[in-house]
């Protein structure tokens, strides 16, 4: 193999292969990346047997061929080099080495078989369809963070995209929940979405996802089976192991009867709940939702260390309601409001709130109460 | 006490203050900041018993008085007060809580008694004496890559200042060295400082007195005697105790009879051995340099994961040489030359090297050659 590739080029695709790579691997070859070179196509693989990722780049294959070496130092190396240089990229095949040459500078890496690579098996996909990348960006980013943590409850370690009803009719739906506070995003359905199976994206593909769809102008196809997803752009690859699980039934724990609206600017909001957070300790971050007419007092007490009180102006025309959430999940679903003021819908201080953003329920919060 | 202080000034102070406190505390007090109000000056003090400050900054003081808060609770509420606000501190005397007032913002925070504070003795200092801000800032940022981290060692935990013979007569030295390199800087002797004891300025002291340098036309007023130093401003006041032990006879250490001199652009030496370094593991960070005429070749061989090569154009004009060295050593050496190439004087592969910038014997390097 030998290979001649501009290092910007260079860069974007290992590094975007090398970030799938896990840093400590018990099995040596998948800290390494596969590149494969032919026509005047150069591939980089990487997979941590759950995701893999292929990246495509243009560059001059004066040889064809194949090797693998550790994603990582490759990725360093290519970084440090100056800007625009060419870099040469060769593997005689016997030697073991692969030979990194750019100007002056000069590397031979240690390569292991391109055969005992571990490539992803090709599979038959139950629905494809296209999702603009920033339709794609909003359905993730707005329901990542309710990505539960808890390893005991795998099924809720991902975000669920599935096909639902939503208010206009059929939707490509994200549901991400972890008991506490729960994401619900819908899209508008895309052509030939109708038939895809609903599928838990694990947390860490959501990550990896998020890196392809930063171009506003950019078609994502995207693949969906029982078993896998694969999500592309004309240079990148991105296939991923779904959750095998099944998310529980969220709509039962979304309120449909809170009438108690209340409605404050996002940013405001986060501020005071940010400032009286401060008092209290990290473990018991209550805050004290008091509403009044047009007035919300937010308030923390902790015995230990002193208490703290902040008040807003807000549109809130019911009876006088206290109510007790966890501090994080406030801010957490606050900073998600991005254009309007956030509505908040009370029942009872004991029952779950409801939050969107002004009168768009295209992107619906739930969070628990918690008793203050 | 009832204060009032505009939100920034009462920033700038408290976040000086707190950054002295250590973070976990068998002492509950030592969590507190002291602040005394008296006239129309407001006082935070803040110490770990090894080190004290005191920031003062104007305030209108309705009622004088003194009382302690939580120095890290106390610097977050106002750092999340909006800008410009007026913030009043009020304590009664009798509650045992500070109240922080700002706008519809109230904060009610636990104090302890200001009676159990310790305040560090005043001591009578053997010398006292004038340095601009950027000498020392200059003195102290160039010599405190060097410290050492052993705490064994603990006479190396510091920065050795103290007055020497420099190449044009008396000068301020700090002087610094882990055993495996040192820095040697000199500064002008300042006028009535040839009396002063030399001391080790531990390394925490040397942190917090990099933040009282900011501001180049300021004059640092510094007061030294055998177990206390410090470092004063108009509005701050850093008192630190010195390392109580001998710092080694240095002198010994900087070789004098090196005469192979190369001259290298400081930057591209330093990204060449960034980037050669990158294939060898963690622990064994060897890179070898190998002169020859008008050319230096870093190499690192790595049996592992590879090999690395990179040749520099530079100026040496002695006969060839192979000299090895920890590479993160030369990356920090490096990095302290700003204005002109480095130029480093060799004797043997088994020697002490030193290194300067360009023809300024004012600050000088020496890194002990590692085997490769």
């Amino acid at each position: 193999m030998k290979i001649s590739i501009e290092r910007g080029e260079l860069l974007k695709a290992v590094g975007q292969a090398q970030s799938v790579v896990e840093r400590r691997n018990t099995i040596p070859i998948l800290a390494n990346v596969l590149i494969e070179a032919e026509g005047n196509t150069v591939s980089f693989r990487a997979t941590d047997l759950d995701i893999e990722v292929v990246d495509k780049c243009a560059g001059m294959v004066e040889r064809a061929g194949a090797t693998t070496v550790s994603a990582v130092t490759l990725h360093e190396i290519v970084r440090k080099l100056p800007d625009g240089a060419m870099v040469i990229l060769t593997d005689d095949g016997a030697s073991g080495r692969l030979t990194v040459e750019a100007g002056r500078s000069n590397f031979s890496l240690a390569t292991l078989p391109k055969e005992d690579f571990p490539v992803m098996t090709t599979s038959e996909y139950d629905s494809n369809f296209a999702v603009p990348a920033p339709v794609l960006r909003r359905l993730f980013d707005k329901s990542k963070f309710a990505i539960s943590t808890e390893e005991t409850r795998y099924y809720l370690n991902g975000v669920y995209m599935h096909i639902a009803d939503g208010e206009d009719g059929k939707a490509l739906r994200c549901v991400a929940t972890d008991g506490h506070r729960l994401a619900r995003i819908d899209a508008p359905l895309p052509d030939y979405a109708l038939e895809m199976p609903g599928v838990i994206v694990p947390r860490k593909t959501v990550g990896e996802l998020r890196k392809l769809l930063e171009d506003d102008d950019m078609m994502i196809a995207v693949s969906v089976s029982e078993a896998k997803v694969r999500f592309a752009t004309p240079d990148i690859t991105l296939t991923s192991k779904v959750i095998d699980g099944t998310f529980p039934d969220y709509t039962r724990v979304i309120p449909v009867g809170n009438t108690r609206k209340l409605e404050v600017d996002a940013a405001e909001f986060a501020k005071a709940v940010d400032r009286v957070a401060t008092v209290s300790s990290e473990r018991s971050r209550a805050v004290k939702l008091t509403l009044e007419e047009d007035k919300l007092i937010l308030s923390v007490n902790a015995p230990d260390s002193g208490a703290a009180e902040d008040e807003l102006a807000v549109a809130y025309n019911d009876e006088r309601l206290e109510i007790g959430f966890n501090a994080k999940y406030l801010l957490e679903i606050a900073s998600q409001v991005d254009r309007e003021n956030a509505v908040f819908m009370f029942n009872s201080s004991g029952d779950p709130t409801l939050m969107r953003e002004g009168n768009d329920t295209s992107a619906v919060y739930v969070v628990m109460p918690m008793r203050v």
